[in-house]
């Protein structure tokens, strides 16, 4: 029998059917019992016996697969990679798929609501009147300002179809591809990055974690930044410098940050201390029609590469290509 | 010299133009010393002495006019006119003008702010990790959601526009006129209030406060709707009923709530002990460049006022005929 183990928490909490499936083809499955994400050591702790893993964002590295003499394949439930050592995984003939569409809808539709939540500081209302104070702060409308979005993959796409209905003043966009035809009414303009830390009011990441984008935004770049600007990332942590991001709100540089993403999550860092930054638990891709495509997508991964079908969401070469040159 | 209460507060606070046209048109001027909301007491005494008020909310009554003998015009800074009794107003002889269009960019944008952050539960996210707790909320999207619109005005009209972008299911609007021609690539269904109550994922008010939109919705309403549907009012404390609310959350009904506009400002009710219940002092204008708007709008009817000029925000008759039937 074959035996899945499922890293990913929570799963199967809101929609049975991934449950369901492992269930019908007689696949025996663990679901993570820590229930939270999982070191290198604990997963290498539990994987010695698991064919195969539903993966969320804990590591998986070359010394947990020297653990896993069984392991044959890693399906993430996501689409991030940096977790896994792709090359690894190949010299030790382990295929990685993973579901890239599923996530999106649910992460650009959180990353309008963080932007307007900065903008009308309406958490930190919330805060006060819970407090007994009744602050009213002057905000700014998504109608008259310049957003800057990086990284123009599915999710950046998204943001910016929801950005129609608001007319903004300028959306600036910066991706390692050529500009596409995009079917827009907004004012777009394709540039550098640094343009857009420049001149942007609202700033947000849409990116991979790799080697070239690991603290890519710290205290210089954030200094460049307008001084009531304010910085979404809903990616990957690592990608803005957590101590360089606490550092300039300390020093009441930007307006605020909201930071769904960390470098160690739990996270338990100095942000807490800037009511103006705005924190969330990873909760990107947290939308139950999301969730449950997403935890479906990556079982249906499984049961194919059981029954040797090919793999519908196989991570592609330049994947494995960016890991390489990085 | 001609002299102007200023009752709202703050007011050339971000925008120094109106208080400079004051300056430069040689009108005297107190801004609310209190700084906060008056009662109709506190304002009844500071009245006496003024031709004219460039007025919050606070209720202007025919207790408050009769303090009032020079008093010749109430220059709203925004749309709502349930504060102030017209019908005394204009049997005193005092002029009534509003700034309708102004704040409706603020406050619509607002409201989807508030629908995404009850739908993603980011500020309960961001409280517990104040607290040292990680716990992911699963939420919902827009994108697959069914939103009811009550009250389909300047306000209604720009959350319809902000909803574009987000593809939802489907529109329910209701209102008294009847549905207009509307260019929407959404679905969209004209319907009774009732059928929102019992359809709507989310519920949105963009109404004025009279005697018939009075506890509109009370405990009944509210156990009409889903169980996890959410409310949010950012038009007039007392449409909602405050206490109906309290119960119906109290009792685990409904998904959350996003309350911006209270009977009672500054408010200080049992809603605060409503986690789940998303509450603001009363912002919905409060972006800079509306609330600049607004603030310059309703001085200018001040200096035509007082030069003999045709007032531009004149409230029409419709306005005093609500009052009348009411």
């Amino acid at each position: 029998m074959k035996k899945v183990l499922i890293t990913t928490v929570p799963f199967g909490d809101k929609d049975k059917r991934s449950i369901e499936m492992l269930n019908a083809e007689g696949i025996e499955y663990l679901i993570n019992p820590l229930n939270r994400k999982l070191t290198e050591a604990e997963l290498a702790e539990l994987v010695p016996d698991f064919d195969a893993i539903i993966a969320g964002t804990e590591v998986i590295s070359d010394f947990v697969m020297s653990h896993a003499n069984k392991l044959k394949l890693i399906s993430r439930v996501g689409i991030g990679l940096d977790s896994v050592d792709l090359l690894a995984a190949k010299s030790r003939g382990i295929a990685v798929s993973f579901t890239p569409d599923a996530p999106a809808p649910a992460v650009s539709e959180l990353t309008i609501g963080l932007m307007l939540a900065l903008l009308r500081f309406t958490h930190l209302s919330n805060n006060h009147i819970q407090n007994g104070q009744w602050q009213r702060y002057f905000g700014r409308r998504l109608g008259e300002l310049t957003i800057g979005i990086i990284g123009f993959g599915r999710i950046g796409k998204g943001v910016l179809k929801h950005l129609e209905g608001f007319s903004c003043k300028k959306i600036l966009i910066n991706d390692l591809i050529d500009k596409p035809n995009i079917n827009s009414t907004l004012v777009i303009d394709w540039v550098e990055k640094e343009q857009i830390y420049r001149e942007a009011d609202i700033i947000t990441l849409h990116l991979p974690l790799t080697k070239k984008t690991n603290n890519m935004i710290n205290k210089k770049e954030l200094l460049l930044m307008k001084p009531d600007a304010v910085i979404i990332n809903t990616s990957r942590g690592g990608i803005i410098n957590e101590d360089g991001l606490f550092e300039v709100l300390k020093d009441n540089h930007l307006s605020g940050a909201a930071i769904d993403v960390f470098k160690q999550e739990p996270y338990q860092g100095p942000l807490k201390k800037i009511e103006r930054c705005l924190l969330t638990a990873h909760m990107g891709s947290m939308s139950i029609d999301c969730r449950s495509r997403m935890e479906i997508e990556a079982t249906e991964e499984v049961v194919r590469f059981f029954k040797n079908k090919t793999l519908k969401g196989a991570v592609p070469d330049q994947e494995y290509a960016v890991q390489r040159d990085s």
